[in-house]
């Protein structure tokens, strides 16, 4: 897996908590990493709504409050998709055998409730919950 | 991600439910897939020590009951891993800046919490319970 879902994290907790504004090469510099690469999570932030650029003004805002902002809505902004799946079945599977022709329907389930409650996990997790353990980190360094 | 995690489901109801003697074209033919992919596949069973076979004598046995098998441990051993890995933080953040310092500390907590209630999930699911859907699908059928 990309780190575009780390990525896109520390971006929104930058733009939730910095007061300067934020171009993708500030943004950049903080993540380690190249503009370009910066400015391609932004877009998939933005296409997904949890930030909002202004005409003609620099920099970002976060589109609701961080504690709104859930863990699974940046998952699924950076991978852009609209379920969490972890694992396929495979496909093809001879119907003459009695495992083949149900083995989809033994499994599908079990992945299935496996991924749902993935979902509901980091749907419980909000950027807030991020930035709190940046503060508490920080404060544990002071 | 690939299917090896649930051909090897197929394969292990396969020798769990099977009174013939398998062999990989026996197995490739109900998967859909190669005998060469089989072996692969089996190989890896084998050396997590989920299969055993015997020498001069064809065929595949279980290590252990099929409710000892959790979905974890076949998990592991075909992505021939000990941990669950879903999320990677990004590394060479600026350590100058407040965010980069501790975005690692914030993050990893809540990513590796989610892995561990994945694992815990994998765990708490047995070959055996695939066996039981495999029966019950069946019988829908019938």
């Amino acid at each position: 897996m990309d780190t575009k879902f780390s990525v896109a994290i520390h971006i929104l907790a930058m733009i939730s908590e910095t007061a300067d504004v934020l171009n993708s090469k500030a943004l950049a510099e903080s993540v380690g990493t190249n503009a370009s690469y910066i400015r391609k999570v932004l877009a998939l932030l933005k296409n997904a709504n949890l930030i909002t650029s202004h005409q003609g003004k620099a920099g970002y805002d976060l589109s609701r409050p961080a504690s709104d902002i859930s863990l699974l809505d940046i998952y699924y902004a950076t991978q852009e998709v609209q379920h969490v799946t972890l694992f396929q079945v495979h496909q093809n599977t001879n119907p003459e055998c009695p495992v083949g022709q149900n083995i989809e329907g033994a499994v599908a389930p079990l992945f299935h409730s496996v991924e749902a409650q993935l979902e509901s996990q980091l749907a419980h997790q909000s950027l807030a919950d991020v930035i709190a353990n940046l503060y508490e980190q920080a404060g544990r360094k002071a």
